[in-house]
């Protein structure tokens, strides 16, 4: 199977996941891209993702949010896509689990539209380490953040 | 003023919070108590909150989303507690802003009721460190974690 | 055999440790106490291990390089105290890997004599998640951190 | 004054943190360049630095100790470089205070000479937050980290 393909069934895969998951659904998220390294969603300003009612800011939940959802992505992705068989790899894959997560605010979360992408650092047979970022529609850097996941599988 | 009559007028700044913040209202955070070492908020299980759809746990999103709240409660409840006047400490004391935050899920997020306490380690004057804590309904420890909150004043 | 003579089994392999790691000895850790639960280990202060030469404070590297090490012996004491037989625990295992390590710094490190304890919070079959806590002679708490250990088998 | 000679003035600032702070005086770290955006430093493999005996591997507390130096010193140049003047800057500034760090161990800390970068990714007028990478000489990732400081001034 060629990459192009492999790449399809993974988004496939991920927009069922944004589907299912009532949560993500709320906070509206979009995957735009998934590829070996990582993945990237969108995410729209809506008045329900508020924290500072005064200058309408994104909530920091909200980002917090968003980067445990695409760390896993990008987790799950790195660990799909070396995989030999991708048919394979979906069958035994689970949903990561989130060990844990930091994420830190580096300037007010204010726009329109915002993009988070999950960088894979290091991924191991057990547990994988992925890097966050978060611009918004003027790409300035809103939040940066660091996710350590572990992988599950069916057979285990 | 008496000590109570402080406390009363802080619950009732976070009641405000609370209902002013559309991301706090639509996760349902209850405030239950505070006190100067900090806040303990609720939580009920919701569809809308679920993470992972075929065991109906609670999203990492979720809790990362209800520490944040409740760690920069705690260190505003320290804040004003600490101050002289309480009505002098209110105007001056803006919402503090989160630096970073770091979430430890031990746990699968099971439980129908979540009880979310934050705890002030530090107060600085111009920085705070929290300790965040979340048990299930069978007081099962789900997630610990660890907030860093700069405090904003009116005046500066 | 009775929990006692496992105990002292565990405290012995841990002095090795102490001996046999280098850069443990020149920080000078000394091992208190290990139980299912934990370990703690003491720090005496030294001109070498200072971090700030105005005031004489311990480097707040040497308090990180501590909470690595005595989050380590937890989930290690954990992972071996849990299983069924000490001996077998001890040829399987290998000493856990570091994956992230978080340090608040609540207080200056001023003290003569440094108390770190590690607890261990989650012990799954694959990570480890363990809490730390430093306090001085005056039992002044000075830092708190979490650390993410992965456990690693001789088998494997 | 010309930003080469305010960056000759910094160079030496840290370098007098160097030989003046003990415990990286032990650690052998070497000052490589500073500019407003961080920092780099030089650390070479010692016995002394040894964390795993078998395999002599680079002990992950000397790694924390060097990101909390690089981390403060890349806080430290920023602050310094964006005064009018850098003189007074000078004056004003205290070394940093660590708040909280954190540190991603990607891979086994294999390598002789170990190169640890710096990048500030917001300073504030009290806190900064910094990102850490440290490479071996093939210049292979082995860790991450952030460190979020706060700027002490000697007027306050």
């Amino acid at each position: 199977m060629d990459d192009r393909h492999r790449l399809d069934q993974v988004k496939e895969l991920f927009h069922s996941i944004e589907e299912l998951i009532p949560f993500n659904r709320y906070l509206g998220l979009q995957t735009e891209s998934i590829d070996h390294e990582g993945a990237v969603v969108h995410l729209d300003m809506r008045d329900e993702l508020i924290g500072n009612f005064r200058d309408g800011l994104l909530h920091g939940g909200v980002i917090s949010a968003t980067f445990d959802v695409v760390g896993g992505m990008a987790a799950m992705a790195t660990a799909v896509l070396r995989g030999a068989s991708i048919e394979e790899s979906l069958q035994r894959l689970r949903p990561t689990s989130t060990i844990d997560l930091r994420v830190d605010y580096l300037r007010p979360g204010a726009g329109r539209r915002f993009t988070a992408r999950g960088f894979t650092l290091r991924a191991g047979s057990r547990v994988a380490v992925t890097r966050m970022e978060l611009h918004n529609e003027r790409d300035e850097l809103l939040a940066v953040g660091t996710g350590t996941y572990i992988y599950n599988y069916a057979d285990q």
